[in-house]
């Protein structure tokens, strides 16, 4: 059994690096509050023996030797960035739940037969530099390093410039390495749990997604003198896709979502009407079979804007396939869970995850607990430290199964 | 007969004064463009052999004197002031129609009964300070001088500190002389004239008017976790009241109008639930009960969004009650138009001007002509020279028809 005392003491020492006034954790990536936080990881592990390799997007890979050094490697992981309002949990749990299941061998003596690793990937969140899920994502090999470490953020930084600058510009060549497993223990950012009163959400894949940025184009007229069978109002426009949106989700209950997030309505004067719109769309499925068909969906309800007088634009701008998660993988999270005696059940995971990227290489599964009212990227983000204890102990379970003692 | 050519040519050397690239104007109330505006006009009626009053909110009386002192003034106008992307006909029409009757009767030296009196308002378009139609506002009392001399600029600069800086803080008190009849000559700023092929529009009445600021407030969340039936999305309730809010005018037709001009979306991130939304919404109607049935649609469409697990708050941030022109007026207009030989029609305003407030205090009507497209408040504002002249008659017609020769 890990030690939950020692895992959420650790949690509130890492939340005080880039700590809010109002309890949250502002943490960007490649900022120096992110060298303190990876600096006061390595230290942690270095306490405990482990190797420390870090590869040239900064992924940071803390392994424990195993009795077998040919076995391949059982990882586990998650981010140490946040988002700029975010909460002291999303990433951060991942990775200190890795370091306690660690600390819990350590303290124990227990020498396992393949090698474990605890891995922190760089830029998990997107906020500052996109694309997000980065490290993971050239791990991968989603895109290049290249691609990677020219992203700029809005002051113009590079991505190599800030890596440079922080020190994290590794050199070691991790990518390819065989890997028997990658766990992730994450808290839910959903209502599922909490409302059915569970502790660990065994989750069995992740959603698919699209992406969109949609451009509406009407035409601005003056709102007084205008009659209204003559106008030609974008935002009217938007109001029935936004509606048309939520029912597309609708008809492929249950796993199915469709938000508009974003919007932007210009000239954005009380007393004009709207001559242009642009707004997102996140459509997100269990199946690809229900994401191309709300794909199609979505381009007919655009289409058919043409009925307000108004033309749209419609650009993929992000493309996720659902991902199932490795069946043994998840049966060892199942029987972790069933062996300590935890309520459990199956979930998908609604957003992206670097274990998501992760399945595409090797086995894969998460480890998911509630948070409090289901909310995340959030200053209010909230967990309870004995369901942080709980999936850390399903995670040390989990990993002992496939790395053998 | 007007001199149409000198009232195009005087149009187009005003709008040298903030002249945009784009063939707009940029002439903000206040500012030193506005002051060269004011004194360009003010030496075109000096050399007229007009007396020039200027009130303390700036607005400027240049008087025509008649044969019989002691007859109520009749007067016509607009502004000199304009949006920041605005054209060259909204309110400077009016104001250099006035200025092109003056010069007609001067170079006939024709002298009339009553006086005559060309008048500029101050801020009409409430661009920099509001409220917008100051200078009538204040001149018939619907809000006190201090008020308006105390509103601030997004610099935080006066009224009155601008009024000094420009010199044009007068001293003259104007308000509440008699004033036989108010004429308003103005660009239609929408599509009705040109698409009934009109030259002269007989202006009835303007629109009721009432202003709403409407806040929405649900529950930010993550649009990958978070079910459709657990959320309380406040963009999907503002798109099921935008729609509602272009029901309500429709089910009103043919004169209501309902516009969502403006909208703010919390936190406005492509994959978090909206938490927030701020909007406004513009209802208009030709006659009071109307609108008030209007706006009980709207308050009930309000308090229904918390079918979307959504609260809203309405407020009223302006109402202008229907106002009817003076019937002897309106026939004045009509008669010009029907003794020039000109297509003409009765409509409706359906954006206030200077002539809404002067209505309440003396007989007013105004005489539309056609804008292209239907479009100002636009660079690409533009108007026919042969139009412009044919209201520029009506104008002296019916001034002639009060004033008598
Ligand atoms: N976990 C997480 O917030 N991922 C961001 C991408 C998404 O919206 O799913
Ligand atoms: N004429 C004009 O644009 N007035 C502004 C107020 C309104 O929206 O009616």
């Amino acid at each position: 059994r890990v030690d939950g005392k020692r895992l959420w003491d650790s949690l509130m020492e890492l939340a005080k690096i880039g700590g809010t006034p109002k309890g949250g954790v502002c943490r960007l990536t490649l900022t120096d509050l992110d060298r303190q936080g990876r600096d006061l990881f390595i230290s942690w592990v270095r306490e405990l023996g482990c190797t420390v390799r870090i590869d040239p997007i900064g992924n940071i890979f803390a392994r424990r030797a195993g009795r077998n050094p040919d076995l391949p490697v059982v990882q586990t992981g998650s981010h140490l960035d946040t988002q700029p309002t975010g909460g002291k949990f999303d990433g951060n749990y991942g990775v200190l739940a890795g370091l306690e299941v660690l600390r819990t061998l350590h303290d124990a003596n227990i020498v396992t037969d393949a090698p474990l690793e605890v891995v922190v990937w760089t830029n998990e969140e997107g906020s500052r530099f996109v694309p997000v899920m980065m490290g993971s994502g050239v791990f991968i090999g989603e895109f290049t390093l290249e691609q990677a470490l020219n992203a700029v953020d809005r002051e113009g930084i590079s991505v190599r410039e800030a890596l440079n600058a922080i020190g994290y510009a590794g050199t070691d060549q991790v990518a390819g390495q065989p890997v028997d497993a990658y766990f992730e223990a994450h808290i839910e950012q959903g209502p599922i749990l909490e409302a059915e009163d569970t502790v660990i959400g065994v989750v069995t894949g992740a959603l698919g997604q699209r992406w969109y940025d949609v451009e509406l184009t009407g035409v601005e007229a003056h709102a007084g003198p205008t009659p209204m069978p003559l106008r030609r109002d974008a935002l009217l426009a938007a109001a029935d896709l936004i509606t048309t949106v939520n029912r597309i989700a609708n008809n492929h209950a249950p796993h199915a979502r469709g938000t508009v997030g974003y919007m932007n309505v210009h000239p954005n004067s009380r007393n004009v009407i709207p001559g242009g719109v642009t707004m997102t769309v996140d459509l997100r499925a269990g199946d690809d079979a229900t994401l191309t068909a709300m794909d199609a969906e979505l381009r007919s309800a655009c289409a058919d804007l043409n009925r307000f007088g108004v033309s749209s634009q419609v650009s993929q701008v992000v493309y996720f396939p659902p991902q199932p998660f490795a069946p043994p993988l998840v049966e060892a999270v199942r029987d972790g869970a069933g062996a300590l005696g935890l309520s459990a059940m199956d979930v998908v995971s609604g957003a992206g995850h670097d274990a998501v990227y992760m399945a595409r290489v090797a086995p894969t599964a998460m480890i998911f607990v509630p948070c409090k009212d289901g909310i995340s990227h959030n200053e209010i983000e909230d967990a309870k430290p004995e369901h942080l204890e709980a999936g850390c102990n399903v995670l040390l379970h989990a990993m002992l199964a496939r790395a053998k003692v």
